[in-house]
């Protein structure tokens, strides 16, 4: 029994099965230029590729499967202007259920939209963490609808294991497997997956400089909230969690931070050498490399690409060039 | 023994053999998303994540390595100013030879930089076809290099029909194979790996309307040359050539036009359904579908994604936005 949390292998395992007929296997990439540039070998699991276009369909898949019949008929519902919206959404569309998203009345258009493609019956708030809580209290008494919590849910974070699960499946042997890092659904998962099944491997989250509560709270061993964040990095805003900031602690090796000019440069870099679409946020690993705060010298390095969701309409490169 | 070509289904087999080694055996992706709209089973064989980025790279690398010492001692040559040009220079360095390649002075300065980055030594030309033919002459009896055509070359068209054959073999039982068309090196090519290793199979060309002489050559079945073609698909801007022409009339069984604004349109849609980069002229064959020129409903469909390399500086939705 691991003491951090309640996830065991067999939870990682049991979500993957649970999950698998509905999202995407998703490809594992590898470039010649890369692994010349660092000297190393780097695979790189695509879930840009997955449902919905990011990682979070994994954990909202699992958390919706793990509901009895009488819970889904009252739907499910969180708040979040981001993938998981979208991710919830679509889940919940696969059981015929329903979900209720509650999205500050700021929210892009093109988020908006995709929300509503899959699904999602939205309620807008006002944009403030408290319009946000009080709104999705209220949808939740209305409804009787269960909250997914976007990161901070042991179903959730489970579902997310499963990417790095099928990574190291894939890919033998792997000395670091590296993610980005924001409220920690992802890094927590990504952690226990390598510490249950490929205990010799090193786990190395990425950050932006400009959002580093993760950092903060890792090196100080103490939580430390996200105090206005402005990155490019939307994925990477939130503060970590009371359930994925133990489990952190426990099984992250290393935190690293990265400059907003590395971001951008390290997304346009995937974009014209691997032909992927990658989002801000799934670059900030990549960028960590870039800027040499890792030594991957001989290494065998996986990464977590944790989504391809981007406005083709206001590219960084566009505004900021 | 084909009485239109010598291009065999054994000289397929022996190209697909040659260049196994240097290539990539790239990935065919699907959508659950593309195959609820058109009811049917597309199948994109994804050449964009081919070595620099394009299926030029089969072609070139499969004449590059069917010269002996002797001739690679004097390198190869061309004129291009796009993705053949490239892969001609990446090509030739495999086996350290040269490439020399011919560029009109106008030249982006990314195509010529990604031609420099290949090791492609670069003569500069005035921009029209005969500045480029002559200047490639005397480049030829400078130094003895061989000539390596783009399409018109049978070396090139047996390369550039291993796409196809590697999307025959993982696929089975396709309908139809679908590929963009301009000097119709890719279109010839996939035609006779359709004929040979798919014989059920149908072949429809996709072609941009300003840029239409290959649909006018096939409808009227005599050659008509391009004549200032106006198509952001910057790859289909050149004519059919002896060698192709012949091949595409006798195995190829359509082919349609699109608008400018359905390409622009199908590439944006690519890009975001799918979190692929596409070039242009790839989009070509799916703006077919979007149009509805072409019936697919129940069909399983084989598309080439031809290539990726696209300025990101200079994205179509963002100049005529």
């Amino acid at each position: 029994m691991n003491k951090i949390t309640s996830i065991e292998a067999t939870t990682i395992r049991d979500a993957s099965r649970r999950i698998s007929g509905f999202i995407n296997h998703t490809p594992v990439l590898t470039s010649q230029t890369i692994n010349r540039l660092f000297g190393s070998e780097v695979f790189l699991k695509c879930e840009n590729f997955q449902k919905v276009g990011a990682f979070k369909a994994r954990g909202a898949t699992n958390a919706v499967l793990s509901l009895d019949k009488e819970l889904l008929s009252h739907g499910v519902a969180t708040h979040s202007s981001g993938n998981h919206a979208q991710a919830l959404s679509w889940a919940a569309s696969l059981v015929n259920s329903k979900a209720f998203i509650v999205m500050p009345v700021n929210s892009s258009k093109v988020k908006v939209a995709a929300v509503r493609e899959y699904g999602g019956i939205i309620t807008f708030c006002e944009p403030d963490l408290a319009s946000r809580e009080s709104t999705l209290m209220r949808i939740l008494e209305q409804t009787g609808a269960t909250e997914i919590h976007p990161y901070n849910n042991e179903r959730i974070i489970a579902g997310q294991a499963t990417a790095a699960l099928e990574l190291i499946e894939e890919v033998k042997d792997l000395d670091i497997v590296m993610a980005p890092v924001g409220g920690g659904g992802l890094l927590s998962g990504t952690s226990l997956a390598v510490h249950y099944f490929q205990p010799t491997g090193i786990v190395i989250a990425a950050e932006p400089e400009q959002a580093n509560d993760a950092y903060l709270s890792f090196t100080q061993r103490k939580f430390i909230p996200s105090r206005n964040p402005e990155t490019i990095a939307d994925g990477l805003l939130t503060s970590l969690g009371s359930i994925t900031f133990p489990i952190i602690l426990n099984h992250v090796h290393q935190i690293v931070t990265v400059r907003e000019e590395s971001i951008v440069k390290s997304m346009r870099f995937l974009w014209e050498r691997m032909k992927i679409l990658v989002e801000p946020s799934s670059a900030v690993p990549f960028a960590a490399l870039m800027e040499g705060k890792v030594d991957i010298a001989g290494k065998k390095v996986g990464i977590i690409i944790s989504g391809g969701n981007v406005d083709l309409d206001h590219l960084p490169w566009t505004i900021h060039g």
